[in-house]
């Protein structure tokens, strides 16, 4: 015997129910809606979108989406851009385990499978001078690189960074931010593996920067390394840049 | 004796010579209309600047300013935009000669102080989702950006850079707008010196860190350090990164 309780109200026969039913019929065509939409401003400027386009691709009348959306397309716009903002904001939360660049690497291969995936729209909305972007989308975006920036500092298990921690890591967002819009610029080159552990590397190389000015940022990145492989990215890199700066004879004193 | 063609027309007392003189005096009264607004954009968000201000600040009357720009604020906002991109594109267009860090660093002097000068105004442009960004405001920006990667590209001698190259240094210009913004976000702390030899040592960290990918960025990389004083920068920050390294006993191979 199975207990109603345990079913989402729809399941159950009752009055109530018939609510919630409908209730979660309207949350489900919403979400329905923004799906559809966040499709085709994936893949073309939102000012060839119209919601025309959005009830074809839904399959849905468009008195529909306009009754859903009663703002038109930018409501639709920023209420697919937040859907998408969650989504961003999801790839940083990656378990607090491991190597910190292994886990830098499974946040970015969520980040540029997201950026490869919603291109045209990725571009549009961040492009400078952008037609789409309000400052209600801007909110949105700084929202996503905020979330991102305490992400990344609750890796590093700072919870009061100063200022020149915190300048660092939001440095690098921006730059993530800017390398992916220059690889789409370019075609999508290098593959996508390579600009992941390139991102990677520019994190290392920007975390040991600044921790040869801070003190804060030197023990953060101390207790970082010592968590890297031997084999791995954080070594690969040391051995390689060592290797150039020793090759210029005067800047290294000799072993 | 002297040649009157030498002289500007206005020199001259013939009735065209009149004519470039008044030409000359509408070049001036439109560079001091661009002036007044430039001082008031860059301390205040365009929508709370009146083309009132801009006649007050230039001590002129209103209907001049309109003469001048019949577009209003807009057209104003993008002439004090055009003037303000000129100077920032000068910023890169240091002497080719001497340790490329040195060069670096007087260019970031250069942009930091227009930054520090215009703090409100490069905010509000540079915001996502700021109400003054436009399409062609947008275009004024890049172009700014591209040119400051063309300077940057002439000092490292490329005359073709590749992809992982070009990528590597307009990421940097990013980060430096984006540091920037961070910058005045934080009530420009720390000191500007510091963020600019931030900024220096961010250049060179993410230089080596690219080479080590890349054969053409190592050997411009290789090129670039073998200019650098023993004393310098560079080396600076590359003792300080080697002895952090040493610290993770295990990522760099025992000397």
């Amino acid at each position: 015997m199975q207990d109603p309780t345990h079913y989402p109200a729809r399941m159950t026969g009752s009055n109530s129910g018939t609510a919630s039913y409908r209730r979660l019929d309207v949350t489900r065509r919403r979400a329905q809606l923004i799906r559809a939409a966040l499709g085709l401003f994936a893949h073309r400027p939102p000012e060839d979108v119209s919601l025309d386009d959005v009830a074809v691709a839904a399959e849905v009348s468009r008195p529909l989406v306009y009754r859903y959306f009663p703002g038109g397309k930018t409501q639709l716009y920023e209420a697919a851009l937040g859907s998408a903002a969650a989504e961003l904001t999801e790839c940083f939360a990656v378990p607090q385990e491991g190597p910190l660049t292994v886990r830098l690497a499974a946040a970015l291969d969520r980040y540029l499978a997201f950026v490869d995936e919603h291109d045209a729209g990725f571009s549009a909305l961040l492009r400078s001078g952008s037609v789409v972007a309000t400052s209600r989308t801007g909110a949105i975006v700084d929202g996503v690189r905020r979330s991102a920036a305490g992400h990344i500092l609750t890796h590093l298990r700072v919870p009061e960074p100063g200022v020149r921690l915190r300048m660092a890591v939001r440095t690098w967002i921006t730059a993530v931010e800017g390398a992916s819009l220059t690889w789409l610029d370019e075609g999508k080159q290098p593959a996508v593996e390579e600009l992941r552990d390139w991102l990677v590397d520019h994190f290392v190389a920007l975390l040991l920067a600044t921790a040869a000015r801070d003190g804060q940022t030197a023990r953060v990145a101390a207790a970082a390394l010592a968590l890297e492989p031997a084999e791995g990215a954080v070594a690969s890199l040391a051995r390689r840049t060592v290797e150039l700066l020793t090759e210029a004879e005067h800047l290294l004193p000799s072993p």
